[in-house]
């Protein structure tokens, strides 16, 4: 784990938080299953890809597997696997990478025991306290962009916070990328939807961190969340991603999305063997296309609400899901992605609870990027500006678990100890003088007032606290310096590519 | 980990629930010390006790201890403890035990890896939506109890879920216990308070189980939290309980309330040690006054707030503590307990996150007793009767995550999974629908329903339907039967113990 330092000085920002880190999580997996289930659910999953196979509805995609000893079958467009193939292009995958960001101290690692919380990506909503649930708009996403960057404990942008419903969709990508590079230094996710996009999101960053397609492909700056169609199918807009991913050394992130009972059997056992399959179908087409390309094995299972069929997030099943995920991924070598899920309608107590019950999946089932991180409401549908802030919290709350705790003399406190009378107390000893300020973890938004204050205070509840917070970091947010020429030389991309599309449309 | 059956057939209690189980956690601990730094504390608590000593308000545990060959200081009250005294007398201590409850099905076991969630004890406020925060009422307790009663997940009720702060204090543990035994039938705790409150609940155990003091010495009924004052001293109160408890072959479960940088050093080291001083202490009292009578390590280690010394609960210093005293407290072969805390005011997300932390904490670190599992707010200050069913509900997840992830033919769902069209799905399936009912977890709180539903039916938060449903289980609580003439038995001992108690005020 990096080391934590407290702010040399109080800068602008006067909310509390712990400083930027890379973490590494110092503790051992939680494991949920055995090896011999491991195994067992990869080898069902070949056999799954030998059998059935995966339905792939781009013909390129289809062409390069048929070409590499799979079989197609043309009239129903599923490619069958013979796990000879699988097995030779999982060889190629690396256990571990390094993504750029635009500022170099925020590169991030994926592998080995490193973490990385990215924000929420792709809902079509936003909701704070005071406007309410509404359709994202751009205004709103720029908001949403700085406090992400503010957020010292977010690693990473999630792809489009959520959708600007005010801008035309074949082009919000591009205004997107020019706002992530705007306000944000961190790494931001790719928009991988379809090739022309992608190639977009691989122009911008070439032109943001000023590097050309060699440099990227060596070191990558996009990572893009590649969704299976599942049960058992790659769309034509998610498998040009993946492929234009992988052709230019960037990272697919390759996620079923497999909610036990309804996208896959009712049961964990099949709902993880064809998520296997499903990750290993679009790993191996991957590395067809460029042999080495980084990939991640993206874990989504959870299942259905038994009465309604709505998807159950944050569940015990999703829990144990994702700590078996972990478990598959690496025994395949695989880089590792969860995320941090709720169905609560509200930022209320089963938001937290349900967020608390993946995170620590995510966390023990070391994820080495844990998705939707903060943020995240309503099953995915909104991106809560209250959230925000309290996920930031359980997160930083994470982050002091894994500091180690330390040992000498000192720490050990004997001296201390001998001096308090019995029944007495330590607040004025020297030695806890001494460390007052810096012992502990210094919430941002947990209340610890008793009562009588708390009411007089407007007996304000956590979500409302959130939104003294967001708002104090939106007037307390820096842009971080761009320099104007890439600035220039975005915005030209930028339209350029808005005519190109505009002539598409034609 | 006992097999968890869905009940036959509806019972009246309209509220989904699991069904009763002793747990048993399948996970290996989480480690976050090295065993060298397990025994330097070890080591260091003892010697705390030898050149520091702890204080001992009681003259009789005194004199009992320095026959036993430890120095005492009659001025200051202080014991110091030779560390031979201690390890000659850890070694008589059970590494488990079982609790007898009145209903011998909720009998409960303490070691290896069963865990224990017992609800909220100790409160002097109780509250609930409708009525607010209030100083706690017999009526309130009453209610209370039935609900503990009533959700299956709770195996043990606290000893006193809050204080009746209508009834006098010097007799309210008798009404406590006469209610305790007519509205529960499982295993309540004591009220160990001096030596003759915690005679009447010996002595109510026994006759409410029909078990004379031999047998009762043979398997305990009651299980005391004794509380030493931190830094370093027992109060004649707890003294008295111990000792009493131990003489009878009951539980002390014995637990510093250690919060670091006010009862403790400002350092986890510092305050582990401590900690693992005074339980050793209160242990090898106990086992002086009766070798192999049970006792627990008991771990409350936290920290203040740096701004305003409050106390800081559900922390990551808590948490970190936590599991840390599991390691110690297997190390020493004592069984453990931990406790879900929050300082959170109201049932919100802060309420949860800070409850998820220390749940997670207490599971992993392998607690035999989850002290405060259910209700407990505000720092214990306050029982809140919607935080008992959210509790419950998060109880209720960790048990189903616990259960096993089956593996076999049927489970892995390939016939199944071959079935189903690419991109279709599994609603239907034979597979699917064999087991829809069954499948997953069915919470009891959580809200899966679409925003548009939920907004037309109100808009209600977590807190506001945990509100409903205790209302729901009062009213379809069943009392569990108690034969009238043990009714009578208990009613003549607490009349009689009022009239002594009046003698004694007199």
């Amino acid at each position: 784990m990096t080391r934590r330092k407290r702010r040399p000085a109080r800068s602008a920002v006067t909310i509390p938080q712990l400083p930027w880190q890379q973490l590494s999580n110092p503790f051992a997996p939680i494991e949920v299953i055995s090896l011999d289930h491991v195994e067992a659910i990869i080898d069902k999953a070949q056999q799954v890809l030998q059998r059935k196979g995966i339905r792939i509805l781009d013909p390129t995609a289809r062409q390069l597997l048929a070409a590499a000893g799979a079989k197609v079958d043309p009239s129903t467009e599923q490619v069958f696997y013979p796990p000879e193939l699988v097995r030779e292009q999982l060889v190629h995958v690396p256990a571990g990478f390094q993504l750029r960001a635009r500022n170099p101290q925020h590169n991030l690692t994926m592998g080995g025991r490193s973490q990385v919380f990215a924000a929420v990506g792709g809902p079509a909503f936003c909701s704070d306290l005071d406007r309410g649930r509404r359709p994202g708009s751009f205004a709103d996403l720029c908001d949403y962009f700085k406090l992400i960057q503010s957020l010292n404990i977010l690693h990473q942008e999630g792809g489009m916070a959520f959708e600007p419903m005010d801008l035309p969709p074949q082009t919000r990508h591009l205004d997107t990328h020019l706002a992530q590079y705007r306000f944000l230094d961190k790494n931001a996710q790719a928009y991988p939807l379809g090739r022309d996009r992608t190639i977009d999101g691989i122009a911008m960053a070439g032109i943001a961190l000023q590097l050309d397609e060699q440099q990227l492909k060596e070191t990558p700056a996009l990572l893009g969340i590649i969704n299976t169609n599942s049960p058992l199918q790659l769309d034509v807009a998610m498998g040009e991603a993946s492929m234009t991913l992988a052709q230019a050394g960037q990272v697919s992130c390759i996620t079923p999305f497999t909610l036990a009972g309804s996208m896959s059997p009712a049961t964990l056992a099949g709902t993880l063997t064809q998520q296997t399959a499903e990750v290993l179908a679009v790993v191996t087409l991957t590395q067809l296309v460029n042999p080495g390309a980084p990939v991640m094995y993206g874990a989504f299972a959870s299942n259905v609400d038994m009465k309604t069929g709505a998807p159950a997030l944050g569940t015990p099943e999703y829990c144990k899901a994702t700590l078996a995920s972990g478990q598959i991924a690496r025994h395949l070598g695989l880089p590792f992605r969860a995320s941090n899920t709720t169905t609560a309608l509200s930022v209320d107590a089963q938001a937290s609870y349900e967020s608390q019950m993946s995170l620590w999946a995510s966390v023990m089932g070391h994820a080495h990027l844990v998705n939707h991180a903060a943020g995240w409401l309503e099953g995915g549908l909104t991106a809560s500006f209250e959230k925000l802030i309290v996920d930031a919290e359980m997160l930083q709350m994470m982050a002091a678990t894994f500091k180690p705790i330390e040992f000498n003399d000192d720490e050990f406190a004997l001296e201390a100890i001998m001096q308090v009378e019995p029944g007495g107390h330590h607040f004025g000893t020297a030695h806890t003088l001494e460390r007052y300020e810096t012992a502990f973890y210094t919430p941002m938004v947990s209340d610890r007032q008793n009562f009588e204050n708390w009411q007089e205070n407007g007996s304000r509840d956590t979500a409302q606290r959130a939104n003294a917070i967001w708002k104090q970091l939106l007037k307390d947010y820096q842009q971080p310096p761009l320099d104007p020429a890439i600035d220039e030389a975005l915005v030209d991309y930028v339209e350029r590519r808005k005519e190109y599309y505009a002539g598409q449309a034609a």
